[in-house]
């Protein structure tokens, strides 16, 4: 295989991020069709990748049949994984989906199974994995630079909402799942642990008017967990996000701390009598990301070409969307959840 | 009144901070006397202050009989703070009781009634309200800077453990009032509002001998809690923390974040191939909060000579002890404990 | 043009770095030969480029004749630079030639004239000017954020000597060349200005063998610049920095300043007691500038197929010359140096 | 001697900045008379440090004569403090006086003479070296953490101009003595060796009606050292500096590298979309320097007290002076000087 050739399933914002990765970043692979049911979103993507506009698609069904591809790269809408998951998996397409892996755990297992039955490869999308921090933590984490993690925090701020699609959480299982998918990944990854227990609350604070249509919808929330090895964990979710993309996390081991991330986008900083000493802030997961998502996107060319497995798997996606649901269920009967 | 004339009552660590800070930085107090029923600590004190050793008592009732003096600084073990407070208060001597101010409601009560009747001060040691970072951060809150805050966070963890007496929770209340008094009355004072529901864990992860005797005893905990006006606040307990004393906050408003405090001790960075880009972490709390402590000195005196009211009052310290219990009925109930 | 073909013209590790972006991050481009006279280091860049033994050369004329290519990427020895840019340009072969431009002016010169007269571009490679801290900071002095520039303060401290070849000063202007080019760069970049006048003083303190066969050599200077407009400049030379590699600069204007960089590689800070809190220091010119490096080499790509003119030119790779030789004149003549 | 009785001469910005730490922090101090030419000042700060208007003098030698203080702490312009030293250590009087010592070489030894031979002390007030940022630092040069001290770099900016007296370079030395005696004096004492060679170069960018009346005034400029040890040394001088007090210093050696100091006043940050992450400045040089001026002051008293030497000496004073004068012929003459 000289190069791995990949379909966009999905030509929002999510599917232009890996799309540009692959396009300007990666010269193993190349985008041969883009497909979303909104076709100008398809056709548009496709003519920033200098694809004619006949690889563009409305049907993944179409996709499917007319150029040959090796890789479906799935950033559609949550409830929607599992589906093209299932129809490329059956074609011997290697996957990879985007976070949340899917709305249920059913779904989620389908995902699992179709893949595995199928002998193509799943990864799901937690960049953050791939960020030089987030991988020199975990190494330091495991080498036990600060003994074993008693607390794990980590910080799930973005600035815009997604889609109106998720507003509804039955649909989408809220901003715990859309935004914070990463957090709870984190925890996991980072303690070492699944995850035992959950409390959660949230509310709806900035949103009044998208409040009314969704009573559940939520915009802040703060979560607390137990981990099956006994570590805490401490999730905090706002989106929207006035002052930025904040996304940091902060474990406390046994004999030292870390800290993974910040605030600042880099370092310049300026100061004047009026304004103090200013830095810029991260504004966008995609800067913000930036390396991890062409790690992370690289890493699955390779796994393909390499014939090797993800270091992200559908477990991982599966036990997010496990920890996100019962978030939910604590945030709406106002308990712990066990899981 | 010249000098307002002292009496130290309880020698031990937190009792040597505050003589410290009067007998070196404030020319307008005087240590008149020491009391700690360990006769040795309060010579020994007595000594360090350039008292004779006559002015060193081991019974409280003496100390007042003795020389005469304006102001009752108590750092005891929690559960006497009423006892002496009733004592000072009815000889018309004016009150700091460093936190936690009680381990009962009723004895917070009693606290405040008695002063109240007497005329007297008292004032509940949150040094916290004293620090440049925190004060400026209320400012800025309070200047609607960062929009209404949404989420408090509060970060306490101490490196070494209280005195063996408060490892009995019920004695004490444990970390949580010994150590997070502070970050509960942060979270509180951050937030403008009062709590309405907490949530906690709690585990002990480092001390399985004290655990022995004492099965409540934890070392480690989150805390989870709503407040009246729907902010959420976060707080994490740690102690022993091995690797320093880390008391940093965090509030995320509507509009904006602040960040207070920091880990770095001073800003001296130091450089080499092997030990990479080393800064000096913040050890003590003395050390941490050494200006705060002499502002909340200085304003116990001036409240005294200016016949004002300290602005950390009675009702401040009553308010966190009711969240320490609440946050330990938690952690026993496994359930979220309304206040 | 479909992908614009180059030839590494130089495989020791500036070449490696140039190789690796072109082949790992820019897909509009491709490596079609490399040339070393170590004819070892070509093949195995070669190699590592999966390109056939075959486009590797020994000689520069045979690389020119064998194998069709748009660009030649010269990373070889200084005093080469012109040889190679003339046979280049001659063939209409667009340069990009790597700082420092050349040992002389004369050869500075030449270069500008050939690619001017046979239409070829001429990039330098001042990558600093491609980083997005640096980047920023030149915008926001435009933008007259700080007022007018008055000092403007350059270090540059690289962890490993250059080649052998380097050390005798008459050679390659010895370390002010090799390493701070970029500093004497960015002084003028971000000043706004040419350089007037020079002081400079140098020491070997760390390399007494050197200095017995070279005793010119020295491993670490400081500089003293005025700029035409008045500005002053400041440089400070350390090589080999055994602590890592540290590339800041800082601008002092009438109204503001603007710090550039950092000395940390990423923000993940680890605290122990024993250790303190730890950050990764910048070890590799490659990490800190992984980014500058892939948006130069983008930026010369985009200049070929747009046929634009590159933003680095040869003018400014001859004025940071000027500049190196006026210094070391003065380090050997103990005065100021006019240009 | 019960309580160290103290006569501040000068009533300035300076006097009144030793005066409130003698007044409001050092127990073991006691302010007995103050003395100004301008007796409005001198009756104003005599006020605010509870004295009645008769502790006010407009004569040193009124003071001197009225009430018996054992020491004097001299903030008065530059060119008078030789003569009130000589008038104090006369009367057995032990003498702190501000940075710089004096105009003249002449006149510092004049100090250094009289001190001795009346066998009072003398304290010149180089107050950095009481911050613990620079002793820790200069601790960890001594113990050999960063190798030998190859270049020190010293920062110092400061937001007002001195009084107008000053202006003219031949009564004050510029600003290079009245703002950077600080600098010149931290890189002698990190770099441990005294002043070989000055190179500098200055101008006067901001204040063009100042330059009319005194054409040597400069506003801005920078200094380049080589030490008798070899080592390099750079200043640079702002004065004004809109943007705030900016004292920092960084050392490297052949080892490694420390920086010392912040810009950054505290450590309170905030972010909001529109003004980015914004933290405080350092505004004022009292504030920078707080504890440091409480510890200088306190060693002055200690040294009193306990009958011992002052860590900072004339001998240290003298040292900055001399190199302030090498500095200043330099920028007239446009060539180094040597020591």
């Amino acid at each position: 295989m000289e190069q791995v050739r990949i379909c966009l399933v999905g030509a929002g914002r999510a599917g232009e991020v890996h799309g540009d990765v692959y396009f300007s970043s990666i010269p193993g692979a190349v985008i041969s069709s883009v497909f979303d049911t909104d076709i100008q979103k398809a056709k548009n993507l496709a003519k920033k990748y200098k694809l004619e506009e006949k690889h563009a698609f409305s049907s993944f069904e179409d996709a499917l049949s007319c150029y040959k591809f090796d890789a479906a790269v799935i950033t559609t809408q949550t409830f929607t994984h599992y589906q093209y998951t299932e129809m490329a998996a059956r074609k011997k397409i290697h996957v990879f989906s985007e976070k949340p892996m899917a709305i249920t755990l059913e779904d989620c297992d389908r995902m699992i199974d179709v893949c595995s039955r199928e002998k193509v490869l799943l990864q799901i999308g937690f960049m953050r994995r791939f960020d030089v921090g987030f991988k020199e933590a975990k190494k330091m984490i495991e080498n036990g630079d600060i003994g074993d993690p008693l607390i794990v925090k980590s910080v799930g701020r973005g600035p815009g909402l997604p889609g109106k699609w998720a507003f509804d959480i039955k649909n989408s299982n809220g901003n715990l799942a859309e935004v914070n998918s990463h957090d709870f990944d984190s925890v996991r990854w980072l303690s070492g642990s699944d995850y035992k227990r959950i409390y959660a609350v949230a509310k709806n604070s900035k949103n009044p008017e998208i409040g009314k249509e969704y009573p559940l919808f939520y915009d802040n929330a703060i979560v607390s967990a137990t981990m099956k090895n006994e570590a805490f964990g401490m999730i905090d979710s706002v989106c929207p996000c006035d002052y930025g993309y904040d996304a940091r996390a902060e474990v406390v081991g046994t004999k030292g701390v870390i800290f993974i991330g910040s605030l600042q986008e880099y370092t310049t900083i300026t100061c004047t009598r009026q304004k103090g000493m200013v830095s810029p802030q991260v504004l966008s997961w995609k800067k913000r990301f930036h390396d991890a998502y062409i790690a992370e996107d690289r890493h699955f060319i390779d796994c393909i070409t390499q014939n090797s497995k993800p270091s992200v798997t559908g477990y991982d996606g599966r036990n997010a969307v496990a920890a996100v649901i019962a978030a939910n269920k604590s945030i709406q009967e106002g308990m712990p959840v066990d899981l």
